[in-house]
């Protein structure tokens, strides 16, 4: 039989897309980035029927190209060739009850992150885990990218709610621990080794989530700050002396103009060289233990209405950016010493391989994740080794929590070394010996030549 | 130059331990277990020192186990095999600032959790992971096997901890990640799958510890509970009730009851068919969130001297059975809706495998952790087995925190699979090539009978 017979017998006629027109959703990324086309769509309905697509796939030879909610900047989930085939989780959305014993909750890989923290919160739970792009970014990207947010803070990335997970390895093992044990520790840890690897050694199809209590009383700040030094020096006292901190974000000027703009509001506060969105989540109005530490010219909103309008400014950055046109978007990580020099210098980096071009930057500090968004570049500037070059010479990560993808893999070798990559390589073909899952993703292709 | 002479070289002559008398120590692990004799034990001081042991042992094909505190039950520290080098990282103990703008200290492996746990104290944080051997287990060793200890209800395991570690591979590659960025997927994570890896891929040298902010108000519960139904029925009211909720301990009534004999004192509460030491922790006194949801007849401290009686109760029980006599010890880990059928069924088993013995139960009951130890066992009996076996049947993990050992390894199979092992295997393979590192210990040689 043929591929396409193959994926059919698979998934069953109707997920099986084949034609141009319904397959240009899944080849168009978050960012508008069209890809190559995909030999076909396929929508499997179980774990079982994703094995199956694996078998079929290798038994041909044709890569797969793990989709989630697509809202990657990376190019980690659309076909980097031609030829691919486009496995979407989009049905598996099974969401099961809250097991209220041990705080966990079981779903399907393509549950978004909106509909899990509906689950919970029904349940008097939190997930603990929430990006800006909710409602399309699914718990099996968050997982295959390690997301973390705003919330990352306190709870951690994805990692540390994984309390289980389901997966297909590019070898077709099933990996299965649904168990929910917290602790079991028999055998080398394959699921913490699945978090974060972008689908390059299998594909996750559940997991089971660590939920935490919720916090019926919740804080928002906006805190105007004279420098990141001084944004740096807060931070460590509002994790010293606020136990019910849950994120500091933060927007440099341009970016709070921005988001001022589009929505037709004024700032909040006073101008700053640096403006923080801090938030606290307590049993007890958490107000006084962030008086203590904040200065007399925050914004303080403790209502739901007041915490929107504040967060908006935050969140509402890629629509803002969007509506202002085409951005570049880097996601990428510097440790908080290395902060101050970092934002100061990157203005200069950006206008020298993009000129007359905008930086929009804003991140979350308390882990050093900076949003790197830049207006008006030119189609061929060097923007992105630019910045990535700058990125690693101060120690920091080429990606945060949006994953390295195709567009990034060559440059890979700036933050870790060749024999840690040698290392990669060898786990990848241990787990993907056909090397069907995600090539070009994360890893480049052996021989691509380094930046 | 022999191996000796490689390793002199390596550590220096102070810290080539050969005599059998100096050696004794590191053949002895805390069960009282006498090991096969080492060829010899290096103390390394520094990572390139622990990179130039693995040199030096595989040029020779000498195995290496690596050793913290030797507080493991499953002979997954100490030599398997006489000729093996036992590679201690008790010269890593290094203690470094606390970072308060990421809330991050990083320590060297060797360092206790009781010297973590000052360190974060003086500082105002918290380690978050403290177990009752905290004076002489290591980071290093919780790392090595994922340990959890009670507090991991809130706070998860080790791996929840790490921000970052520096470890040597069994192919000699260093990798290094120690950048304190909480967000950092740039390529495969291969810390985490070293965190519970037991030693068998590399040897972690240094880690970046991700505290928590200091609680000052702190509560203990001893409540005694008329089933097991019953109490993770309360376990559940206390997870979706108390934020704060910490720990959820458990004693049955003869582990309790050795306690009190041992130490002289009445028993707190009343007979019961199950005890919870419960605790919680926050900035406000957290009694009034737990007495809407414990029964009247807890014995509650908010004290430390009171505190301290109750966990006394729990925490003494290793010190306890030592005095008992010899106890067989296996950590297991039983689905919460199993405990039940689990801790009803067990006593038969144990019986049936060692007559006249005596079962101490005991453990963390928020994770399904069972401490199973057993007195008056006769040396032949096939205990272990037919716990592990019990255990595996109704869904549950033949290791929880201690890791698989060599002792354990060839249940492995009772729990995963035969390709999940192969892709173990593959992965162990692809970091260790020369299988230098821990032989034996978690994957059982190829060709060992499956039980």
């Amino acid at each position: 039989m043929s591929l396409l017979d193959d994926l059919r017998a698979a998934v069953g006629d109707g997920h099986l897309l084949v034609d141009a027109d319904v397959r240009a959703t899944y080849e168009t990324d978050w960012t508008g980035h069209v890809s190559a086309p995909a030999a076909a769509v396929v929508r499997p309905g179980s774990t079982d029927e994703v094995a199956a697509v694996v078998a079929a796939c290798r038994a041909a030879g044709a890569p797969i190209v793990p989709q989630g909610g697509n809202t990657g900047l990376v190019r980690g989930s659309v076909p980097a060739q031609a030829g691919e085939v486009v496995l979407s989780l989009s049905r598996l959305v099974d969401v099961g009850d809250v097991d209220r014993a041990t705080g966990q909750i079981e779903v399907g890989a393509g549950v978004t992150l909106a509909a899990l923290g509906a689950a919970a919160r029904a349940a008097g739970f939190d997930a603990a885990l929430d990006l800006a792009s909710r409602d399309s970014a699914t718990v099996g990207g968050a997982v295959a990218c390690d997301a973390g947010g705003a919330r990352a803070l306190r709870h951690g990335t994805a990692r540390a709610r994984v309390a289980g997970l389901e997966a297909v390895l590019g070898d077709g093992t099933v990996v299965r621990r649904l168990s929910g044990l917290l602790k079991d520790n028999a055998g080398l840890n394959l699921p913490a080794l699945l978090v974060g690897s972008e689908g390059t050694l299998g594909i996750v199809t559940r997991v089971r989530w660590r939920l935490v209590p919720a916090l019926p009383s919740r804080v928002t700040a906006f805190v105007p700050v004279d420098s990141i030094a001084a944004a740096a020096d807060l931070l460590g006292e509002l994790r010293a002396n606020v136990p019910s901190l849950e994120a500091v974000d933060f927007l440099l000027p341009d970016a709070l103009r921005l988001a001022c703009e589009h929505y037709g509001v004024e700032a909040p506060v006073r101008d700053a060289a640096i403006h923080l969105i801090v938030e606290a989540a307590a049993v007890a109005d958490p107000t006084d233990e962030l008086a203590g530490v904040l200065p007399d010219d925050a914004a303080v909103a403790d209502d739901t209405a007041g915490r929107a309008r504040l967060w908006r400014l935050r969140e509402g950055q890629a629509e803002a950016l969007e509506a202002a046109g085409e951005s570049h978007k880097l996601d990428v990580g510097v440790p908080l010493p290395r902060l101050t020099e970092y934002l100061e210098r990157l203005p200069a980096i950006i206008e020298a391989a993009a000129p007359g071009s905008r930086p929009i930057l804003f991140g979350h500090l308390g882990d050093g994740n900076v949003h790197v968004n830049v207006l008006d570049v030119a189609p061929d500037s060097d923007l992105d080794e630019a910045v990535l070059r700058l990125t690693a010479e101060l120690g920091g990560t080429i990606s945060a929590e949006h994953g390295v993808g195709a567009l990034k893999a060559r440059w890979l070798g700036l933050v870790r070394g060749a024999d840690e990559i040698a290392a990669m390589r060898a786990v990848k073909a241990a787990l993907d010996p056909d090397a069907i899952l995600n090539p070009g993703v994360m890893l480049a292709p052996p021989g691509a030549p380094a930046p």
